[in-house]
C-alpha cells in the first residue's frame, strides 16, 4: 500500500499561520505525525506541499501507476481549482480531500468545494487527524466495502 | 465514553433506496456494523433513526448530559433544516456530521449544508464506514490533540 | 389496484382555509369524492393526511409493497421537502404529485416543486377532479401506453 | 363541446426526436389517439401543431368564439413565450397546458413555465394520455365543480 | 379573551442554548412570566411547545373557535416553513410573530420571514418583554385602533 | 415625412384582451386614431401588426429607405427577442419603443426591455396617446433639437 | 391647469455635466424651453430643481391641491429612492417620469427605475422634447382617453 | 426618561397617503397620541418628523447625551439607508424601529431592513400602537430585563 | 456529400447591419463565397435564410434524411431559443454552430449559447472563414477522426 | 493649489462612533491634521462635512472653478449613493476617494463603491493619513507622472 | 507563418484522461497530429504544454516578436484565469482558443469561458482537427478575409 | 525599514501591454522609479514580479523576518486567489494593495478584490504614485498614527 498526501497553499505555514484557526502545531509536526502513523501501520507514505497550482497537479499526474491512494488537502484551491479537479478525475486512484477546518463554518466562500466531485469523499475539520483518518479509510476500503 | 449516532430521514430504507447511490446493505447491517465496532473498541452506542425532524432535534436535545458525542446524519434535512442546526448549537457536545455518498458530486441542493457550520467536522462519501471513522475522531479526541 | 392518496399540511382546513383560493368543500368532502369515485372503478384506496413532513415520510415507506400507486399532494412541503423527494425515489411505485391550485400563477415560492422529479408526473390547478384524473392515470397507464 | 388542441414547436418529430425521453409513437399516432377518443366521447376536436410562435399565437386568437377549452402543449416555448402568455390571457377560454414528459425532472431551464400562470391548470410526464386528462377535465368541469 | 402562545424549535433549551445570544433564563421562567403576567391582566393564556413542525401546525389548527389570538416565535421554522405559513393563513385569528433577539443582526438565513407575511405583526429583538407587548397589543388592539 | 407604426403579438386583441389591463377600445380604433392624427399632421403614415417575430423583423428590413421614422410596440417581444432588438440595430431609423400599459408597475418581467436600447427612447403608460407624442417626437426631432 | 416640473440631482449641471451624453444646452435653457412652451399653451408651469431627496419629497407634498398634473426627472434617485416613489403615491396627482437620455441603452444600474411604479408612465430619451410631451399628454390626457 | 420619536419620509402624509395602507387618521392624530401616553407614563418625548435623510442622520446624532431612547420609523429609508444605519451605530443609546405596517406583507423591496441591525429590535404591522409598545420597553426594559 | 448552411435572423442585412460588428460584405457575397468554395470541394450546399423561428425550425426538421450536416448560425436565437435547441437535437445530423463575430467579446446576453449544446461544436470569431471550416470540418470528420 | 475635503455622513461622529473601528480621534482632530499639513505644503484646503446627500452634490458642483482637487470620503454614501457618482462625473476635477478603514473587510454592503468609478482612485484602510496620501498625489500629480 | 500552439493543464494527459470525453488518442499523438499537417502546409510551428498558470502565461508574453499566431487550450483555466486573458491581451498577436470538446454541453462552470474575449475566436467541441482549423484560420486570414 | 513590493501577472508587459490604460511607461521604469524614492527616503527596497500564484505565495512567506511591510500588486489574481489572500493572513507584516488603474471603473470582474481583506488598504487608480504612497504610509505609520 502507498499513499500519496499532497498539501496545497499556505499549509507550510502551520503554527505560523492563523493559530486561532489551525493551531500551534507546525507543518512539520503534521509530517511527522503522518510519516509515524503509516510506519506502524506498515504504509508507505509520501508527503509533499506545494504552494504552486501546476505543480500540484503534476503530482497528481505522477501519481499513476505509483501511488494506491491519494489524501489531498488543496488549501483555497479547493474553492476555485477546476483544473485541480480535472486533474483528479484524470488519474484513476481514489483520493480524499481533507480540510484541518471546518470549512462550512468559516466564510462564504469556503463552503463550496470544485475539488471534492472527483475525489471518493471528504473530511472536514477533524485536524491532523483528519489525514489519518483517510490514510485508514484509503487502506481498509477493500474489506469493509464487500 | 457513550456515543449517541442519529439518522434522519429515509435512512431506514438502505438497501431499497437507490442501491445504484447507496449500496445494497440495510440499515439493519449499519446498525450491526457500528454496534459490533463500538462493543469491539468498548464504546457504548445508541443509533436511533428517524424521518421526523421534530424527533431529531428531540433525541439532540436528551443526549445533553447522556452522551460525550454525536455521530448525525441528517439525511435530506442537512440541506435546510435551520432547526437541527439550531438544535445542535444548543447543546455543548462535540458532533460529527456523515454521509454515505459524496454530497458534492450530487444534484446541486445537496452541495451545501446548514447543519455543518453547528458540528465539530464532517465526513462525506465514505460510506459505512464514515461511521466508524466519526466514532474514532470522538473517542480519540483528546489524546490526539495535545 | 389499490392506490395511497396521501395529502400534506394543511388540506385538512379545506373549505376553512383560504376558500378564495382552495374552494369551499370540506376535506371531509374530498375524501368522499375519492373514495365514492374509487368505488365505483373497482380500486381499492387509502386517503391519508397529516401535517407532519415525517409523518408523510412514513407513509411513503409504508406503502412499498402495499399499494399499486401514490397521489400525493404535498401542500407547502412541495416546495422545500427534499425528505420527501427523497421518501418518493426510495419507493419504486409510479406517483403522481396533485395541487388543488394552479401553483404557477401564485406567489413565487410555488412555482417550484422538489418532490416532483422523483414522481412519474404533475397535476396541477384542476382542484378536486386533479386526484380523479392522477388515479384514472395509475390505473389505465399499463394499457393506454402500449 | 368543441376543443382546440394546440402543439407547438418540434411536436411533430414525434418518434423520431428523442426516442427515450419521448417514445417511439409518432405523431401522427398522437393525432389519431386523441381523435379516436374525442369522436369516442361525442366531443369536437381539432388537432393543429405549429412551430412558429406568431402562428401559434394567431390560432390561440381565433379559437375565440369557435371553441370551448384549449388543450396546449408549448413545447419549448413553454419556457419562455410571454408573447403566448399574453395570447392565452387574451382569450377567455379555459386552457390546460400539457407536456408529455415530466419537465421537472429535466434540464433546469424546463422546470419553469411562463405560459402556465395563463392557463387553468397543468398536466406533466403522464405521455399521451396526458392530453385525454385535460380534455376530460375540460368536458366534465362544469359538472364536477359544483 | 384567551391567548394561544406558540414556542417552536429549541425555545425548550433556552437558558442553557446559547447565553450569550438568548440570556441565562430558562424556558420555564419564560412560561411563568407569560402567565403571571397574563393572570394579572385578566386573560386566559395557553403556553406551548414543540419542536415539530407538523405539531406547531396542529395547535394553529386547534386555536380556531377556541382563542382570540395567537403569539408565535416559531424558532428556525421562521426562515423555511411556508407550511406554517399556510397553517397561520389558514384560521381567522389574529398572530404576532415574537423574536427573542434582533434576527436582523444575525446571520444573513435569518434576516427573512417566511411566516410574518401570514401574521399581523413582527415584535423582534425585545427579548421575553416582547411576548408581553405582543399580548398587549391583541388584547387592546379593539380599543386603540378606532 | 414617412412613419411606420408596428404592433407586435396580441395588440390585434385589444378591446377583447385585459381590458382593465389595455381599456375597451379595439385595435382598429387605434389604427383609425393613429391615421386620422397623421392626416391632420400631412403625415404619411403605415399602421403594422403582427404576432410573428420574424415578420415583425422582416418589416423592419423593409423600412430601411422607405419609411423615416419607427414607432413600435413590440409587446411581450419587448422583454426576449433580442433578434428584434437586432433588426432595429441594423437599420439607420430613428425609432421610439411605445407601451400602452406602464410596464414599470406590471409583472416583474416586464419592468425590463431588451429591445429599449436599440431604439432612441421609449414611451410606457401614456396609452393610445402615447403613439402619438412618439409620431410627435419624431416629424419635429429635427426643428426641437437644434 | 397647472403643472409642476421637478427636476432632480445634477440637472442644474446640464451642459457643463456629461455633454456627450446631454448634450451643450444649460439648465436655464430647458427652464426657458419649457415656460416658453407652456406659456403658448396657456398652461401655468413651475419648474424646480433640488439635488436633495428629501427637498424633492417636500416638493411633491406641496404639490397636493395645488397642481394638476408633475412632470419629474429624479435624476440618479430614480434608481433607488423608494422614498420619492412612496411620496408620489402618497399624493393623488398624475405624474409622468422622464429622462433626457435613453437609460435602457447606460450602465446597467439605469435600466430601473423604482419610481415608475409610482406614475402614470415615462418617457426615456427624447431629450428636452420629453418634456413637452409629458406636458402634452397632462394637460390632453382627459380629452383624448374618451 | 427622555425618548426621541423619529418619523422619516412621507409620514407627514399619514392619513393622505394611501389609507387602504395606513389608515384614514394623521400625522398630528399620531403626534397626539403619542404625547397623551407620554404625559400619562410621566415620560418626556420629543416627537420629530423629516424627509431628508441628512436630518434624520442629524437628529438622531444630537440625541447623544439628551435622550434615553429612540423610537424610529425610517420610512422608505429602512430599506437603503446605510447613512442612517451608521448614525444609529454611532449613537450610544437603545432605539426601536417601527413600522406601521407588516413590511414582510408587502413589496419584496419592503422585506428587509439595513437598518434594524444598528437597533435593539424591531416592531412592525401593528400600527400607531407599535410607537406605544416600543416606548413601554424602553420604558421598561430595565426592570423586566433582570 | 450534402450540407444545409442555415442563417438566422438579421444576417441577411450584413453589409449594411452594424459594418463595425460584421463588415462591409453583403449577406449576398457570403452566400456566393459559401457555393464557391462547395463547388471547388464538389460539396452539394443549399444556403438558406430565415428571419422566422419557427421557419428555422422547420428547414432543420426538412434536413432530415437530405443532407449530412448542418451548418447553423442562428444570430440572436442562439441566445434563447430553446425550441431551435430542440429542434437540432430531434435530428440525428452533425451540426456546427458558427457565428461572425467573437460572441464573448461582446454584450453579457450573447456570453452564452443554449443551442450549441446540440450540436457538435462552435466556431465564433472568424467571419465568413468560420463557415468553411465548418464545412471542412463536416466533410473530413469522418477520416481525421480515426 | 486649492483642495476641497469633503466628508459624509458620521464622520463628525469620528472618535464617538465604533471606537474599535475608526479610533478614537474625533473630527475636529482630523480637521487640524489636515489643515496643519496643507498649511506646511503651502496647499490652500477647505474642510467640510455634511450628513446631506443634496448637500454634498451641492458642494461638488461648486468646487468648479474653485477647486484643483477633491479629496471626497462619502461615508455611507459610497455604497448607494448613485447621485454622489453623478456630481463626481458632472465636474472635471480630479477627485480622490478615501476611506478610514479597509472597507473589504468589514461587511460586505461596504465592498462595493458606486462612486469610485467617478473618481481617478480610492485610498482605503490607512486612516488619516489616507487623507494626505490624497492630497500628496493631488499636488504631485502633474510633476510624477510625466 | 510562425504560429505557437499552448496547451493547458491536463492536456498531457490525453488518452489517459476521461476517454469517454476526450477520446483514446494521446498527447504526443496530438503533438504529431499537428506537426505534421504545419510540416506539409510549410508552417512553422512550436508546440508547447504547462500545468502552470504561471509558465503559460510567460509563454504567451515569449510569443511577442516571435510568432505570428497563437493556438490556446487553456484546459480548465479557461474558466477562472484573468491572469492568461490580460496575457493574451498584452500581446499584439491574433490567438484563436480551440476546446477538444463541446464545452456548452458540459458542466455548467465550462459554459462562460474568461480567456475568449482577448482572443480572436474561439472553436470547440471539434476534437484534434479544431486545431488544425485554427491554425488554417491563422495562416489564411490575411487573403481570404479582404 | 525593509520593504518587498510584489508585482504580479502581466506587470513585466508595463509600456507594452494595453498603453491606454497602464501608459507607456515599462515596467523598468517602475522598478526605477521606485527604487530611486527608496534610495532617497533610506529605505531598503527589493521589487520582485513573478506571474505565478505559487510563487507569489512564495515570496509572501518568505518575507516573514525579513520585511517590515509589503506592496502587493496581484494583477488578476486580485479577483480570485483566494491563495494569495491566505498567504497574506499568514504572515503578521503590513500589507497594502496597489493598483495601477482604477479598477472600480473597468469590467465588473475586477471590481471585487479577495487579496484586499488580508492587507492594511488598498490604492488604486493612482498609477506608479500608488507605489511611493504606499511606502510613504508603511514608513510613516508607526509615527501618524498615535
Amino acid at each position: 500500500m502507498k499513499i500519496m498526501v499532497l498539501n496545497g497553499p499556505n499549509l507550510n505555514m502551520l503554527g505560523i499561520r492563523e493559530p486561532d484557526v489551525y493551531g500551534s502545531k507546525t507543518y512539520s509536526d503534521l509530517e511527522n505525525y503522518i510519516e509515524d502513523y503509516c510506519t506502524k501501520k506498515g504504509i508507505e507514505v509520501t508527503v509533499l506541499q506545494s504552494n504552486s497550482e501546476g505543480e500540484l497537479i503534476d503530482f497528481i499526474h505522477h501519481s499513476l501507476g505509483a501511488y494506491d491512494g491519494i489524501v489531498i488537502n488543496p488549501g483555497a484551491y479547493t474553492h476555485y481549482s477546476y483544473a485541480i479537479h480535472d486533474a483528479l478525475a484524470s488519474v484513476d486512484i481514489p483520493a480524499i480531500e481533507v480540510h484541518l477546518s471546518n470549512i462550512h463554518k468559516r466564510e462564504e466562500f469556503r463552503h463550496k468545494s470544485v475539488t471534492a466531485p472527483a475525489c471518493t469523499g471528504q473530511i472536514a475539520g477533524l485536524g491532523f487527524r483528519g489525514y489519518l483518518l483517510a490514510i485508514d479509510f484509503l487502506s481498509e476500503e477493500a474489506s469493509c466495502r464487500d
